[in-house]
């Protein structure tokens, strides 16, 4: 069955306008990487099955309880980098083959699975997948979410051939994981500053993600004096310095803006609205939430005089995660006791945790830059990485 | 032939996201208001032919010299009103129209102009078609423009049947033009003031667009500190205040950013980069330059701490326009004494202005607002234009 590569993937989805690659749930360079991973799970051996929330599972053996999960996901952020989550996945196929070509015989199921949309690119919502699975998102919520052309979640559920009414929490496929293993490149520069070329999560920050929305009067920009104005432009860019603010003012905590939509966006046009949108990080669900507290009370003083109004809506939310101290511990005994690190990026192994015991392995980044084309990790690095998953898994099975 | 109306292009183009209309250069929706276009002209019994650089024009007897031009543009601004650009091409096909019912028989030729992109709004350079047309924008460098989908100008100019080698200066078509006239609605409340239904163009500012790049290190929003991160976003929004800032200082002066590009553009992933537009515009050449140059200087100031980089650089360029004093006090008087108003919007009279004798005549606009759904005219007052562009060309043939 041979080594499964990232190089597989690599001309998939490539971002031409931003570089690094934009893959994003149910449109074509997302479809094909998921035709590439049912061709390539089946080559391995292994039986495909898409869930009602298009999630993808890869079986080895009958599938049923207790079975030991491990996987990631394909989509990207927009010009995002090689690594985040299809990592995960070719690790993931590649220590299983590896298993089966050496003849291991397991004692429980396993699965290599491929959650939806955990970026949240498309439809907003990070951890679609694994939230529509274990039911952290409600499904008729989830249906109405909508992408930038107006398309919405059941629209393009329908599209990909899935049922939009059976989109919601999925108590079979939950109750057939014994464990979920998520193997990831670190997004931050922990295993390089310890000198390790892999390690496990201990936490992951609560975080979320809200909308700010600066409502004013669209006008000409040429025949509009400055003193007439109610211009959203300039009230979302103050608002913006006071995220910033506001984070720097919360030691421990990121606040975030990179995204924004201006409306109606002509160079010529004083805008009618524009919207930011805020991802807000701390290392408690309390810190995290006083921290948008505040910056709704900056957002509103920075509005103020502008003859504006502003608006900031939750969109997602993700408690702080801890996971499964016992669990990592052995793990990480298991690897000749490899570090522990918090993480300051979501992944579905944290939607996971609340259900099943989750661990992650994080596999060293030498610049920690991610989301971004220049998001790496040394090939050898990468090895170790499979590595460590096929120990896991050995010792799990 | 009867009586040319807005309400007969009104489904074409409705901006179903922002609102209004979008109406872009050789997209379909302009493709279509340009059939309907000939197939109106044609009915109206006027002969239809396309420059080179895609300007349409209809004429009533043979084409030739000394002849009394009117029109303006089909072409919006995303999400932009009904009235700004149709109203003049509508109105100019309406007053031939009627002139050739009532039997008049004109002295000099006549021609109703569409001119191509006068917005800007898909290659960046307001009043492009007038531009390429008088030699006022180099034909290579109009070439190589581009859309927000990397598309150029020559490109999209082949699409819709044009040979992109032939843009550029067209001295046969514009020693034709005896006089220009062009209708528009205004876009703020001189004549509201002046409780006014039309009046006459006295000048128009000077005026630009300049493309601010903040470059910064594009990462995870989650992953990275505070105190890490090069965020172009929050430099570009210290730009953004400054801009506004700088427009203050200098009294009379318009300085406005209404588009912005954000790359890549995911909500937890901190930018590579972020892109404002600026317009600024104000009453002579050298004041408008002086704005920019301090927008320059507070850039560089605002993005001084961030670990960012800024550039400025200038897109299009439009010199104060001041329209023939004579030609516009003869109208003006043929009117019975309408208003000459100052425009803070610039037009292809203005660029034409620098060639051909030429005049503008406002509509009423009862809120001023312009570039905006919101944009309107009352019916009376549209009426009242024709009447005032019948007159206007019975005096000029």
């Amino acid at each position: 069955m041979g080594t499964v590569s990232l190089a597989e993937i690599a001309d998939v989805g490539r971002d031409r306008v931003r570089g690094g690659y934009s893959r994003h749930l149910f449109e074509p360079a997302d479809l094909e990487l998921r035709e590439w991973f049912v061709d390539r799970a089946i080559r391995t051996g292994l039986d495909v099955e898409t869930d009602r929330n298009g999630n993808l599972w890869a079986w080895w053996g009958e599938p049923g309880p207790d079975a030991v999960v491990t996987g990631s996901h394909l989509d990207s952020v927009p010009g995002g980098g090689a690594f985040d989550g299809p990592l995960g996945v070719v690790s993931a196929l590649d220590a299983v083959a590896r298993l089966k070509t050496s003849g291991f015989v397991p004692s429980r199921p396993v699965a290599v699975v491929v959650f939806a949309e955990e970026e949240g690119s498309r439809f907003g919502v990070a951890c679609l997948g694994s939230r529509l699975l274990t039911g952290a998102i409600d499904p008729d919520a989830a249906r109405r979410l909508t992408d930038t052309h107006g398309v919405t979640l059941a629209e393009a559920a329908s599209a990909a051939g899935l049922d939009p009414a059976h989109l919601g929490p999925d108590p079979e496929a939950l109750s057939r994981m014994g464990v979920f293993v998520e193997l990831h490149v670190e997004q931050g520069r922990g295993l390089v500053d310890l000198g390790a070329p892999v390690g496990l999560a201990s936490s992951i920050l609560a975080h979320g993600r809200w909308r700010i929305t600066v409502t004013g009067q669209g006008n000409h920009a040429g025949a509009t004096t400055m003193a007439e104005r109610r211009d959203p432009v300039v009230a979302a860019a103050r608002t913006i310095v006071a995220v910033h603010d506001a984070a720097l003012a919360s030691p421990g905590s990121r606040a975030t803006v990179g995204r924004i939509a201006v409306v109606p966006g002509g160079t010529n046009v004083i805008a009618s609205s524009a919207t930011a949108w805020l991802d807000a990080r701390a290392a408690t669900n309390a810190s995290t939430l006083a921290l948008v507290d505040d910056v709704r009370r900056r957002a509103e003083a920075a509005v103020a005089d502008s003859g504006c109004t502003v608006t900031v809506v939750l969109e997602s939310w993700s408690d702080l995660v801890e996971f499964d101290p016992a669990l990592s511990a052995g793990l990480a005994g298991t690897l000749g006791g490899v570090p522990l690190l918090a993480s300051g990026a979501g992944h579905d192994a944290g939607v996971l945790a609340a259900r099943v015991p989750s661990a992650m392995l994080f596999v060293r980044n030498p610049t920690g830059v991610s989301h971004s084309p220049e998001e790496f990790a040394e090939t050898a690095d990468c090895a170790a990485g499979v590595d460590a998953l096929e120990r896991l898994l050995r010792s799990l099975l």
